[in-house]
């Protein structure tokens, strides 16, 4: 277990992913308080909401008034996301209340970006200089880049890390040319296809370009291999990982293929805490959190540990009953 | 992923395990139509039933007709367990048709072997000699060996791999002692306390001190670290798994604290496809047999490859989609 970091920086994006993939609407009061509890956890982000037309993702019609309901813990980032200048004007306005993060995401696959966004790589990479423009405007000289598909997609097959190194260069060169940093680098397996040996790669590859870079993993539970992909990047020191509570953000029971969920935050808090390392996150609470998320959604959620239970818990009692 | 071993060997326990964990009646011909599913999988061994007292396991009270039941594949190793001389002695009348294995099974925890199964380890051991002569008397002369609580117990804690040892070496005294060889060794996460570190370092003791034995890994997926622990053992060269069917043998969603299944099979026989190990085994049919275990249960079980679907699909199609 080589090069484990001592502490690691986990992302909730539970209530972002798993509030727009819900059929049934869920109600301003539920997606607050939720959204309150994982404030209570220790969590250092939360991305809550997301800025999109209304039209397309109805669940995230009221993003403005989730964001007014919250109650803002001390300490915590509350982000949200945006998919064109619009969501990001909207952003913007609240940004007294949100964390506004640089991003820029882009596919490994051409395929993938144009059926997720419409558009091709290289259209994406030509609007890079727009976004560098507005995020400048609003005092970020950097992007932070998201690469989706970064392990495989399900129209173009594997994902060599070459493909993934190649479309970072291309952000880089075009980010310098208007005068904008690298930021942090997201990898995000998007559709499932990672495992322990293609995260080593992966990361290798990124890392052996650009040392210095901070990595974060996006990791979807699809295949049941998040847990064992996020050991992989922990044992090569990789410190940031999204991570969504309960998992939610897909319903493995139901027939949408590959669209299981984020790994699931309190699992990968368990996995830290058995491997001593440090995530500033209560873990009983978190469990708390992912037991309220099955309440709100009204279906099962894949996590283990709102089940399974914390083994400290178990340690305490026993320890207890030998003395 | 330095001595991922080239082919492992997978026992399926769904059956045996999960039946007996159901609380509504499941019917016999559809215990006998997952049985007869699992065989056409590839599968080496099926462990399919138990032959205990119907007092205390109804569930399990059809064993004989089970065995009556199902279609024997050829190549394929059936098996059964069974708690006492009453059980071995049913067993022992079918033993042209089952596949008999000589077990003997005790916990590395007093506590949970007293909860378990009314006797105390050291009792536990008094039993050795008795057992290894019934089995020789059915022409086996070595002891198959199974730790139960090998990595934690929810009433004592932790379990440090010493102890585990010494267990082992107790039994293996009162095994030779009586003219018994110790056979395999098969260390089971009963309880869902293992980590990827813990199984590095079990491991690890266990082959420093029989570096010949074949070990076998039971685990639970309890707290979600099953696969992760299941490649942390490969990583060692462990080349034997118990597993379970669509993860049967405990839910997750219900109130049954640290019940959760045995590691999915076709979600570990996907993930060995994917690190380039071989199992013998047909993953599309694993996930069939996966997804009539769950219409035979009627409920969700947490296997995830029944619903992400096997890769292997989604390269063909691609590539089929570029040339």
């Amino acid at each position: 277990m080589s090069d484990l970091p001592k502490r690691v920086r986990i992302r909730e994006v539970g209530p972002r992913e798993g509030f727009q993939f819900e059929k049934g609407a869920i109600s301003l009061a539920d997606k607050v308080s939720l959204v309150d509890a994982l404030s209570d956890t220790g969590v250092g982000t939360i991305e809550f909401t997301s800025f999109v037309s209304p039209k397309w993702v109805p669940q995230m019609a009221d993003a403005e008034q989730v964001v007014a309901g919250i109650r803002r813990a001390p300490g915590v980032a509350y982000e949200a996301i945006w998919l064109n200048e619009a969501g990001l004007e909207r952003a913007a306005r609240l940004r007294d209340v949100l964390a506004l993060r640089p991003m820029f995401s882009v596919a490994a696959s051409d395929t993938f970006m144009r059926k997720n966004t419409n558009c091709s790589v290289e259209e994406r990479l030509a609007e890079l200089p727009g976004w560098a423009e507005r995020y400048r405007a609003l005092g970020m000289d950097w992007l932070d880049v998201g690469v989706m598909a970064a392990f495989g997609c399900n129209y173009e097959g594997d994902v060599e890390p070459r493909r993934v190194v190649t479309v970072l260069q291309q952000v880089e060169q075009r980010a310098s040319a208007c005068g904008a940093r690298l930021g942090g680098i997201g990898l995000a397996d998007t559709m499932g296809w990672a495992n322990p040996r293609e995260v080593k790669r992966l990361v290798g590859a990124v890392r052996e370009r650009w040392p210095e870079a901070r990595l974060k993993l996006h990791l979807h539970d699809t295949r049941a291999l998040a847990i064992a992909n996020a050991v992989a990047a922990l044992e090569l020191g990789v410190d940031c990982f999204d991570s969504a509570v309960a998992g939610m953000g897909g319903c493995p029971f139901a027939a949408h293929k590959g669209a299981a969920g984020n790994v699931t935050t309190e699992d990968l808090v368990f996995l830290c805490q058995e491997l001593g390392i440090a995530t500033g996150i209560d873990l009983d609470r978190m469990i708390a959190a992912g037991q309220l998320a099955e309440r709100v959604v009204g279906h099962p959620l894949p996590g283990k540990l709102k089940s399974g239970g914390n083994l400290a818990t178990y340690r305490a009692t026993s320890r207890a009953a030998r003395t």
